[in-house]
């Protein structure tokens, strides 16, 4: 043991990373970790936190215009989007210091450095050129968005990484890709009062949700002003003469706007990490292959999270570093369970979701009932938003197992953590039926759809 | 059966009573519903409904004030009463248009007339002096706000029915009572300017629900401004001088307020009813006393929801109104499942809140683990606004069951929905651990309380 430095060593300072350091060390491990940027990864320093805090400064203006039908005059508003910025990077700074004490306080030593894989057991800090080794190695470097650097003026992009600190706010800008990060981007920008355009290669935006939410937004969004181009992709962006910029697209249209944002898919971040010196795989995507307990080819290196490009949420990178101690550090061999994962997308409306979507459970059970409401939510009926709100319940037949709950509507995402626990517990559609309503809310739709919309045996709706 | 007018007449055009009629018809009975005042009842008529208008109204000050921490300035804004008192009474009567379509359509016969009983089977209509005769009959009048007729100038009073038609908002308001229906409009009335002040006979808030549900909701009550006199009571309200009203109180305060509502519970509404002529029985509060299938004591007669003072909810009424038809039409005799009941408090925060109470759980069990959260939501971090949101859950150390889950904070309403069918779906703290996080949300909270915050054994906090 005494033959290494360190018990484990971390690479990388993301949700994964730190949890597995700093549980490491509370075990009394000797743990040191690296990060080249700022503690806290993508999901603190430029994803889910900012991404949120973004969503609620856009959301104002909905308020201030819905208060008009409950008996509000409200003054004109002005937003300054430099001062949304400073009040977020504080809170991101906040936050970074909490992921940074947690480790501290449990003696895990901080390295503010790029770390390179040497050998399988030593690391080399970029910053000082010295290198450390360790009986383990944990490599959480988690994922960059896609550069696109195929794309003829991709140079003159912006991804979601620039997006959390442009310093003014563009007039108008136009948005490459169908998913969850471009439709949330989306809302941002369009609530933010920036006239926004999608554009997507796809039939519909956000593959693999459940049809009636990825209808049932599309429908909302374009209803706000938001343009969605469909199986259209850009070919080149260049700068236009007379400042700003032009985006050229397959199908011949030619888009002028200030900022254009790539939003299309994130890879795992393995570049240059040294991992053919340690002799680490990677598939032809660059993620670390990993086996049922997140360990790699390589007896003694570990990855989670983001860089092994298995399920992109935060939530499932701390499970695994969670599961990783309890395999290494417990004797307790646990792998991570991607059962049931709830997620939302907080597009306005927002989407909840967990379990199967309709097309998929189709393929996977006989016969489905499936339970679907479509209303006015009751703030629209003063407010005269023209919104509607879906709930969707997808039920395999012979069990009465709920397989499928999808939410599109405001407050979707806590519900979806809910439901989680429900379809978790194998909650049966008649468990949902034996439930009291609470009125009034909407989520007692959930609870008060007793007769199926429609049925699918085999596949096909009857 | 044809020496009956109708197969089924139902006294009281609520949420029970409606259900009953029109279920009754769809099924090919001859039915008639008798209402003196408004299809809808209690629920659309004046309560859950228009108070839940109430409450987005008075949310709107926050959203204003909320908005400066995420880079918008707000113009000055202005309340007009009137204006949200016409749209909420728009929507009211397009809702009880509804309840009246809904009866039609099914060929119910719908009487605008106050009904009361003159035998078992006979019913005049006071409007017009006729009487028709049933072979059964439903009542369902409802309840009635509690007039406290003993208080000394209690004619001077308002109840939660004037609220709703109030034709000025008065600038300061006491609202005596402790239960959810003072506690709401408290935070209504304060939200849309009302120097308010709540007085109540008990030690705390809300007597029943969980104690950390009354005094977390209790002290972000007094940190908006709302002032709580606890352990006294009104004893005399009389017109001041100077315009206004002077409430004396039992400990020897006087306040001096524009209105006083009297909150102080509902009665069962079944004064003059000619249950007596029925020969139908009732209990000391004048609730109708009803069996497992809600049948008076008399053979062709049933009472449902407020009346017969149960659980005083519009979806239990619904309930009981549809059991009834099971029961009585289809066959199926079916009693009211009571348990698990999730409820709301819509206050600001809200309450929402599914099972046993801490302290009524430490009676029935041996021993509880307790988990516990309390934090600030994401949006406050920018805002600025000091709120708390409470988690709360409450599990059986025997059997791991969930048998208590309380919320406190924005959407509580909706995540007691959702937990409702947790719990009626028999989840386990195991299954609460199993379920992935969904981040970054207020409900995450619910699946990664991993440790109890404390144990209770035998009654005794450990």
């Amino acid at each position: 043991m005494a033959a290494y430095d360190y018990d484990l060593f971390v690479i990388g300072g993301g949700s994964g990373g730190v949890r597995a350091g700093r549980v490491a060390a509370s075990l009394g491990k000797k743990v040191g970790i690296a990060e080249e940027y700022r503690f806290g990864g993508t999901c603190v320093i430029r994803g889910c936190v900012p991404k949120k805090l973004f969503v609620y400064a856009s959301q104002f203006h909905e308020h201030f215009e819905d208060a008009a039908g409950f008996g509000w005059e409200v003054g004109k508003s002005t937003f300054d989007w430099a001062k949304l910025i400073e009040a977020k990077d504080k809170e991101i700074t906040r936050l970074e210091g909490l992921y940074r004490r947690g480790l501290e306080s449990n003696k895990a030593e901080i390295f503010d450095s790029r770390a390179e894989l040497v050998d399988a057991h030593t690391v080399r800090l970029i910053k000082t050129g010295e290198t450390v080794t360790a009986e383990r190695i944990v490599i959480a470097t988690g994922g960059v968005a896609n550069p696109h650097s195929a794309l003829p003026g991709h140079e003159l992009c912006i991804t979601s990484n620039e997006a959390f600190h442009l310093e003014t706010l563009p007039k108008s800008i136009l948005i490459a890709g169908g998913g969850y990060i471009a439709v949330e981007f989306a809302n941002i920008f369009h609530g933010l009062g920036v006239d926004t355009t999608l554009i997507y290669r796809g039939k519909e935006i956000l593959s693999r949700f459940d049809h009636d939410m990825r209808q049932g937004l599309h429908k909302a969004m374009v209803e706000k002003g938001i343009k969605i181009i469909l199986t259209d992709v850009i070919e080149e962006v260049a700068e236009a003469p007379a400042g700003g910029l032009t985006a050229r697209t397959k199908c011949g249209e030619t888009l002028s706007v200030e900022t254009v944002m790539l939003a299309l898919g994130r890879d795992p971040y393995t570049k240059g990490l040294g991992l053919e010196a340690a002799g680490v795989k990677t598939d032809e995507r660059g993620a670390i292959v990993v086996d049922e307990y997140s360990r790699t080819n390589v007896e003694n290196i570990y990855a989670l999270g983001d860089v092994t490009d298995r399920v992109q949420l935060t939530p499932v990178a701390i499970h695994e570093a969670m599961c990783f101690i309890e395999t290494v550090y417990r004797n307790n061999p646990t792998s991570p369970d991607y059962d049931l994962i709830p997620t939302a997308v907080f597009s306005q409306p927002e989407i909840g979701t967990v379990g199967l979507s309709e097309e998929e459970a189709a393929k996977r059970y006989d016969e489905l009932e499936v339970y679907r409401a479509e209303f006015r939510p009751m703030k629209a009926t003063l407010s005269g938003r023209s919104e509607r709100m879906i709930m969707k319940l997808v039920v395999d037949a012979a069990s009465r197992k709920v397989v499928g709950a999808h939410i599109l509507g405001h407050e979707a995402g806590e519900m979806a953590q809910l439901l989680g626990i429900c379809l978790k517990a194998s909650a049966t559609k008649d468990d949902f039926d034996r439930t009291m309503a609470l009125h009034p809310s909407a989520a007692e739709e959930l609870v008060t759809m007793y007769n199926p919309s429609y049925r699918i045996k085999n596949g096909e709706r009857v």
